[in-house]
């Protein structure tokens, strides 16, 4: 029989599909908020926390990420979180519901910073955003960087840089306190969202080869390197089609992609994973931002030799009301004149530009067939001139 | 010297950049409002409708497309209208200040007559398309032209299929009176937008070879069949890479991209104009609707073997307050494998999901390479699994 083990929350709202009952009816042992304490890949067992012992032939490691703890002093207090999965999510609200919280800090400015600052400036909670660099969301342009500050800025998230957290002690006006090199400040709640990790405790002490990112290696068929093992998810490498080398990219459409390669695989079919292209994107209030590809310390590090240019043009057509500012940023390679990457940042089209050049990518094209691709116009909805153009134009004068 | 040859209108909110004496200072002569009579290419020589005759090394054609009328009787009367150019839309605000206007009929439902009705609409005026047809745009799957027509009546916009209009004549209660197969109807103002075709009476005196859409024969490099002379947008062809072959799709972006090319050429640069993949688009009310590649028709009438699907997805995630219903339709060869076209309808997302599909359709790519292509994920910006992926996974087990 087959098992799927793993939590699963069930509330009124996220319901599980079927519930472990109906699984079972058709043949499959669901094992809810069941913990697997070792893998035996020799007698081919996994132990459960219980001391239960389950027998496989075909082991699917998706064990996710973990979420980084700063690993200071008091960040287990009460009010102190990370946000990594729903059961996360439904503790932080228990605690917002349960505590009246007029303040909320967050040590981190990746993606869960940005849109838990949304979310919690949206419940009318003073929120300020703390964060080790000088920018928020790094792994953009530092002027598309600026405009997502900018954002914050405008919504009253504070944001203080530089800021190295110390501890976490009980505050005097509100429940806690975070002390900092730059002093301290006061919060009822601390989200720490300094980012994660493959969570790679069982795969390494089955002893199976992770990649110099930390995370299990596998093959275009999502099999790790041992006989009937295969791994799927944040826990798992995927092949990055333009730097053309294995990452770890925890997303949640990677980890879809690969349990449906995995999934055919292991059910008999034929299935490969032929890789990402690093598409990524976020909406923090009325902006979106958007990734693909390499920037150009990536592209440099992978033998590129990275050009780039970046553009703030318009989402529509600049004769139409309400036209919108959206900014592009390219990277290509001086010696193929092979895109190699793409930002976006805008209150509109941002991700739609982004996904086009995600295409683009994932297909190989030239920068100078970028600057003629043939887009939907119509002034409602783009420009003659998309801001892909303009910017594919530009770069290949850079050439 | 230089000549530029058109009519231009100005007005305080679309002033050409540089004025004629501008254009002089730099050594260009512009003629605006000025027609060109004739052209004798064996001489090299334009005359114009004053007589006087000008003489060129390069000519470029950019004479664009004419409005087809329907050939009726009245069809000339003063409130019946076609609108293609600048002055058209500056003739029928006036007539909208001078008359007033409670009711208008729109003859045709194509780009025009959809974004006309909006406009009418918007202006209180009550509105009435009527069609040849059974349904609007046509170029569309029956369901998104249904989608179409529900988003016309929710906007109060009449629709009458299957007409024939007979005459113009005036009207009792209104200015004018529409008689047709059904019956007649009267407005205070009729739109005649059954279509546009290509203006090449003077490439046709010339002798200047039309393809069989015909459009002036054009190669790469935008050199119309005779040495020196150039044709350039909506009177010109452009190379469909999907269907390879020489089509006339009179789009504004097309024509810029080709004007660009001619320039570059002309100017003694060398530029290639890599062909289109037939995208477009257009907004009615709260809809947008769009297309790139071929459709069944099409694909069959170029050899290939169409199969298609079309499904209902989301354009954001789910979960997500707000997410809106998403139609696509894909269209692939059965014997390659290879996308051929794509459809789209929705409250948001069409074209951003029609342009990364244009990028697929331009670099070749197959129905499984779209299933797993990497595009952005984050919840308020689209799902983990793209309406792109279901439809290429469903299309996939179709071929």
């Amino acid at each position: 029989m087959p098992y799927y083990i793993g939590d699963v929350i069930k509330d009124e709202k996220h319901l599980i599909a079927r519930t472990p009952e109906k699984f079972r009816e058709s043949g499959i042992d669901v094992r809810i908020d069941t913990r697997v304490e070792e893998v035996d890949p020799a007698a081919g067992r996994v132990r459960l926390a219980g001391g239960e012992q389950l027998p496989y032939d075909i082991l699917v490691l998706g064990t996710g990420a973990k979420p980084v703890r700063p690993g200071i002093p008091g960040e287990d207090r009460p009010g102190v979180f990370t946000l990594r999965k729903l059961s996360d999510a439904v503790r932080i609200k228990g605690w917002l519901g349960e505590v009246p919280c007029r303040k909320a800090i967050i040590v981190g400015a990746g993606f869960i910073g940005m849109e838990m600052s949304e979310a919690l400036r949206n419940l009318g909670i003073e929120t300020r955003v703390v964060q080790r660099g000088k920018l928020p969301v790094n792994r953009w342009d530092p002027e598309f960087s600026q405009t997502v500050l900018a954002e914050l800025e405008r919504h009253a998230v504070g944001f203080a840089a530089e800021v190295e957290v110390r501890a976490v002690e009980e505050g005097r006006r509100s429940r806690l306190r975070l002390v900092t090199n730059r002093g301290e400040d006061e919060a009822d709640m601390i989200l720490m969202a300094v980012g994660i990790r493959p969570d790679t405790d069982l795969a390494r002490a089955m002893g199976l080869p992770l990649g110099t990112n930390g995370a299990i290696r596998v093959d275009f068929s999502q099999r790790a390197q041992r006989e009937g093992v295969y791994a799927v998810g944040d826990c798992a490498e995927a092949y990055h089609r333009v730097s053309k080398s294995w990452v770890n990219i925890p997303l949640g459409d990677i980890a879809n992609k690969q349990g449906r390669v995995a999934g055919r695989n292991v059910g008999g079919g034929s299935a490969v994973f032929p890789g990402i292209v690093g598409s990524q994107c976020f909406k923090v209030f009325d902006l979106e931002v958007a990734s693909t590809g390499l920037d150009e310390r990536e592209a440099a590090a992978s033998g590129f030799h990275p050009v780039s240019v970046l553009i703030w043009g318009n989402a529509i057509a600049g004769s139409m009301p309400g036209s919108k500012k959206l900014g592009l940023k390219l990277v290509a390679d001086r010696a193929t004149g092979r895109l190699l990457g793409g930002q976006a940042a805008g209150e509109a089209g941002a991700v739609s530009r982004i996904n086009t050049l995600a295409c683009a990518l994932w297909a190989g094209l030239s920068v100078d067939e970028l600057a003629w691709l043939d887009l939907a116009y119509s002034p409602p909805v783009a420009a003659a001139w998309d801001p892909i153009h303009i910017a594919a134009q530009q770069l290949r004068r850079k050439l």
